[in-house]
C-alpha cells in the first residue's frame, strides 16, 4: 500500500454536519491515527460550536462552502440530512476533496449522475457509506455465497423497515424521505455487494396513507420484485409503518436461496439480546457500536468510516464508490416509477 | 344446528384417491360417529383394495364414476393428484353428491369456473380443503386482525415453499404443477381468510431452469406482489428450491403489518422443537396430525375434514367454498400471466 | 378394547370444580359419545347452578360427599385449588368410582400415599392429570427419545415457570403452593415420561423473599439437581417470578443431551405467533386449546381428559397413575427438604 | 491517563505460545500503535519460527524463562495450554513483567493462590482473559443490570457448552481439563461480573462415563447451584458432550431474572446468521472477530487483548486481576468437590 503522507504526519479531515452520525465521523477520525478532525461544520452555529467543543477541531464553519475553501483540509465527510448530501458532495470533488457522504448521495437521479460523473474524472476518492458492507452478518452471507457454498443464488428476499419512530419522531424531514430511499439504498447495496450482480427488472407497489393521514405525506412501504443479471429474483420491501413496541426500530432481514444452500440473516431483530422490562421485548445492538477502550473504535459503523480514511491515507479501495451510489439510485427511482405506473422498468444495459 | 339425518343414522362417504391425504380422509370419516366411510376408489385396483382393507369400507371402486353411480353414496371427498381434481369433482357435483377436494379445485381456471357454475346452482355442498383455514396459529393470526388489534393492514408478506425433496422425490407429477400451484393456492386463501379481503392487481417474475435442467420441467419460484380491495400490498412467494437440510420441507411465514400493530407466524420452521441427530436441526409438527387414542382425530389436517362433515350433516357452513377456490385459481393465473408477460393483471371487478 | 358399557349407554361423570379447568372436563365429557356429564359440583352453590347451565348436567352438588354417594356417578374429575385434591381423590376411589384429578394428586406426601395405597386395591382407575404426556411437542421429544434418535441420556434441563401474574392474580391460594407444587410436578413428570426413567437424588436451593414481601408467602424460585437411575444429570427450574411482559404466562422450556444427538423445546414461548399490539412481544397458545366446531375437542389439554375416558369405557391405560404421581411428589417434598437443609437427598430405592 | 511511556515509544511485549490465541495477541499487538511484538516463543522450535516469521516479532524463543530474562520484554502474554498457563504466569510476576493469561490463570488452586498472591504485591499488571467482559452481549446484560433496568436479581441461569469436536478432535490435552475449567470458568465470571456478586455456597452433580468410554477420561458435564451473595441463586452447566451438528461448537446462554424484569443472552447459537449448505444448520461469528482492514482489530477476543495494552501502556484497569481469577477457581474447585462429595459447600467469607 503506497501511503500518501509524510511519516508521522495526519491527514485533515473536515466533517459536515453535526447530528449523531457526524459525531460517529469525529470519533473514528480522533481515533485513527492517520487522521486528524481538523475542521467541523454545521448550519447552526450552536452546534458547530458543540461539535468542536466535544472533539477538538481546529476549524469550525457554519457554511460548508467555506470548509471546502480551505486548502488545508485534504477530505471531508458529509452526514447531513439526505436531502442535503447532493450539492456538498458535489462541491466537494469540484473543490479537489476526498469526500464520503451517507448514503444516498443524493435524493435524485439527476445530482447522483453528476457526482457520478465528476467523481469518474476526479483524482480523489468518493465513497458512499453502504457500512452494511462491513456488518459481521452481511460479510458472512457474502462470504458464503462468494465461496460457492449455496451454489447458483435462484431467489432472495430483503427488508429493511423502520417502527413509526423515524418518520414520526427521528427524522423531522421525513417528509422528503421515504423508507425506500432511507432504507431501501442499503438493502438494495446489501444485496449487490453480497451477489455481485446488478438490477436488471424492477416491478413494484408502494401504498400510501397511513402516515400521510398523520402529517408525514410519504410511502408507507414500497414493495418490489428485482431480477438480477445473474438470474436470481428478489423482493425488497422497506416499511416505515412498523409498530412502535417492535424489539428494534430496525426490522433487517435478508435471505438468498441457491442451488445448493440457503442463507439467512437477522442483523437487528435477532435473538442475541432480549431484554423484558416492562414495554415488551427489547434487544440491544451488538455489532454496530461495540464497547471498546484506549480511544479505539468498535462496531462497523465506524469500521466504515475508517474506511473511508483507509481509501485517503493507504489509497486503499473505497468500501462503496459513486457508481454504486448511481446504480442503486437507478433501481430505487425505477421501483419509484413502477410503483407509479405499475409498468416493469428495464433498467438500461449501461446500467445494469 | 339442523339435523339433516335420521338420529343414528351416518351418512355414507365415499373418498376417492388412496394416497397419504386420502388415509387423513378415511381416518376422519371412520372417527367421527356421524359419517360411514362407506366407499373408497383408486385407480389402482391394489392400492384401492388395500385402502377397503386398512379403513373397512363397504365398497371399493377403481373408477370414481362407478362410486358416484351408486345412490348410497352421499358425499365424496378427492384426494387424487392435482390435476386429477377438476374432472371429478364437477362429475360429483352433477351426480348430486356433496364433494370436498383437496386443493387446488382444479389445475386451469376453465375447470374451476365450471366447477364455481355448477356448484352455485347445485343443492349440494362443495368444499376446497383450505385447511389452513383451521390451523391454529393462522386462525390465531385471523382473529388478531378480525378484532382489530392491528388496525388496517398496510402491507403483508406470505412465503409457502418446498424444499427440493417436494418436485424431485415426492411428487411424480410435479411438472404439471409448481409451488405456485401446489402451495400459492394454501397461502393467497390463508392471505384472504386472514383480513377477509380479495386481490385487485397483480404483478409477478419468475424463474426457470434449475428444476428444469434436473428434469423437472417447472418454474423454481414465483414472486408475486398484490394489492387487497382493503389497500394492503402484499408479496407473495412459493419456491421448489429450497435446499434438502432445512430443519422442515416446508417454509410457512406470514406476517402482517396495520396501523396499529403487527403479527407474524410461523407454522412450520419455528422453534418449538429443535432436534439434532446428526445431520443439523430438524423440527417436528406439533399441529397438523397431534396425537390422539379412543379413535379420535387431533390436528388442524383432520379438522378440516372433519368440517365438511359438519357442512353435510350439521347443514354448517364448509370451511371454503367453490367461489373461494375460484377467487384463489383467478390470482394464480393472473400471477402466472403476470410473469410471462411482465404486466400489471388488474383482476375484474365482479372478481375481487 | 374390551367395552365396559353397553352398546349406546353412556357413561356417567362427575366433575368436581366450576373454575377453568373445570370448564375443559365439562366440555370434554359433553363432547365424547361414550361420555355424560351427569353430575357437576363447586362448593359456591351460584357457580355450581351456573355450571349446570352451561354444560347441561342432571344433577348439581356443593359437597362432592353428596356427589360421591350418588351410586349413578361412575366416574369423578377434580379440578379443585390444588389444595383441595386429596380429601377428593381418595373419598371417589373410597366410594368405589374411577377418578381423575388435576395435578398434583394431593399437597401433602402423606396425603398422596394413602391415594396410592388406595388406588392399588382399588378395581377402578385413578388418574393424574399430567396432560403434557399428550402435548405434541413433549410426544415428540418423548419419541426421540424412545426411538434411541439421541442414544442415552446424558443430561438434561428442565423449566417451567409462570410470571407474578399466576402468584399475584390468577390463584387466590398461591401462598398454599408454589412454583415448584403448582409447574415442577408437571416438568418432573415430563422428564419421568420422556426418558422413562426415576429420579434417584436430589440437590436444590430456593430463594424467598420478593413474593412474600408482596405478600404472597412462599418460595420465588426452587433450582433443583437431579440425577436419574439410567445416568442422566438434569436441572429444574421453577419460578413464580418472572416479569409481566414475557410473549407468555408461562416459560416451559426442555433440553436433552445424549451420546448421539440432542433434543429440544419450547411448548410455550415460541415463535410460531408472533403478535406486537402496543405492549411488546405476545404469543399465542396453537396446542392447547385448537379451533375446532361440530362438537369436537381439540388440543393436548382436552385430550388429555379424554384419556380418562378411554381408560372408564375401553379400559384403556390412564395417561398417569397415582404411584406417577407419588413419585413426583417424593420428588417435590426431596426439592424442598434439599432447599432447606443443603444436605442431598438420595430417594429410596423402593421409591426410584 | 497517565502515560508510562515516552511520546513515540513502543511498549514491548512478548508471547508464549504459537497457536489460535497467540496469533490474536500478536496480531492485536501489531495492530495497536503503542505497543511492539517484540518476542515470541513456543515449545516447538519450529512453531516458533514460523510465528516469528509471520508476525514479525525481533526476538525468538522455545524456553519461556529466557524470553522472561530478556530485560527489555516489559510484557508477557500467555496462550499455552490451560495446565501451562500458571508457572509461566508465576515467573513473569516474579520477573517483574506485565502478564496477561488466558483463562484459567492455573488449573490448581494452589497454583492460582500462589499468583493472586504474587501479583497483590508485584508492582506490575496481572490480567486473566476473561474476554466476555468485553463481548457486546455480555456488557449490554452487564449494562442493563446495572442499570437497575430488572432490579434485585433474584435468579440466573447460565451454561456454556461444546460438542463432542472441542475435547475429541481440538485440544489434545482435553483430558487434563474439563469442560466446568476450559468454559466454566468464563461463565462464572461472566455471572460475577454482570451482577457485581460472588459465589457464597454450591451445589453440584458431575456426569461421567461418555467421554472416558470414547478415550478421553475427564467428565462429561458438570451442572452446578449457586447461591450469590446478594441473593441469587443460579445454575451453571458445562458440558462437553453436545452433538457434533449444532449449529455452533459453543452454546452460550445467560438469563437474569431481576424484581422488575429479565434478560437473556444467546452470544453464540442465535439467529444472526443461518446457513444451510448441506448439514444442516450452521451460524457465524459475529462478534469475536469482526471484518476490519488499514491494520486495525475488530471483535471482542482481540478488544480483551488490546486492554491489557491499556492496562501496560495506559495504566488503565485490567479486564479482570488475579482476584477475579482466584474467586472464579475456588468456585471451581468447590463445584467439583461438592459434585465428589454431594456436599454443599460453602465459600469462606474472606473469598465470597
Amino acid at each position: 500500500m503506497s501511503q500518501t503522507r509524510a511519516p508521522g504526519r495526519k491527514t485533515r479531515f473536515g466533517v459536515v454536519g453535526a447530528g449523531l452520525w457526524g459525531s460517529f465521523h469525529c470519533q473514528t477520525l480522533n481515533a485513527i491515527e492517520a487522521s486528524e478532525l481538523y475542521a467541523v461544520c454545521d448550519l447552526n452555529p450552536e452546534r458547530a460550536a458543540e461539535m468542536q467543543r466535544q472533539f477538538g477541531a481546529t476549524k469550525v464553519y457554519t457554511d460548508y462552502r467555506d470548509l471546502l475553501a480551505n486548502p488545508d483540509v485534504e477530505a471531508v465527510t458529509v452526514a447531513t440530512p439526505d436531502f442535503a448530501h447532493g450539492d456538498i458532495v458535489l462541491a466537494a470533488i469540484k473543490a479537489g476533496k476526498h469526500v464520503m457522504s451517507e448514503k444516498p448521495l443524493a435524493t435524485t437521479l439527476a445530482e447522483v449522475e453528476a457526482i457520478a460523473s465528476a467523481a469518474a474524472v476526479s483524482g480523489t476518492k468518493t465513497m458512499v457509506d453502504f457500512h452494511n458492507r462491513v456488518s459481521p452478518p452481511i460479510v458472512a452471507v457474502k462470504q458464503a455465497v462468494a465461496a460457492g457454498e449455496i451454489g447458483v443464488p435462484l431467489h432472495a428476499s430483503a427488508r429493511l423497515s423502520n417502527t413509526q419512530f423515524v418518520p414520526f419522531e427521528l427524522l423531522s424531514w421525513a417528509a422528503k424521505s421515504s423508507a425506500l430511499w432511507f432504507l431501501g439504498s442499503h438493502a438494495l447495496d446489501a444485496l449487490r455487494f453480497i451477489m455481485g450482480a446488478e438490477v436488471k427488472r424492477v416491478q413494484a407497489m408502494a401504498r400510501h396513507g397511513h402516515l400521510a393521514g398523520k402529517g408525514v405525506d410519504t410511502a408507507d412501504v414500497h414493495m418490489a420484485l428485482l431480477e438480477f443479471d445473474n438470474g436470481c429474483v428478489a423482493t425488497l420491501q422497506n416499511s416505515w409503518v412498523l409498530p412502535l413496541d417492535l424489539p428494534s426500530i430496525v426490522d433487517f432481514r435478508i435471505d438468498i436461496v441457491g442451488e445448493k444452500g440457503a442463507v439467512e440473516t437477522y442483523p437487528t431483530m435477532n435473538d442475541v439480546v432480549k431484554k423484558y422490562t416492562g414495554n415488551g421485548l427489547r434487544g440491544a445492538d451488538v455489532i454496530g457500536i461495540t464497547p471498546t477502550a484506549g480511544g479505539r473504535i468498535g462496531g462497523f459503523v465506524t469500521e466504515a468510516i475508517a474506511r473511508f480514511v483507509d481509501a485517503v491515507v493507504l489509497d486503499a479501495p473505497v468500501l462503496a464508490d459513486a457508481r454504486d451510489g448511481l446504480q442503486v439510485t437507478r433501481v430505487l427511482v425505477a421501483i419509484e416509477e413502477s410503483a407509479r405506473t405499475g409498468k416493469t422498468i428495464t433498467l438500461a444495459d449501461g446500467v445494469a
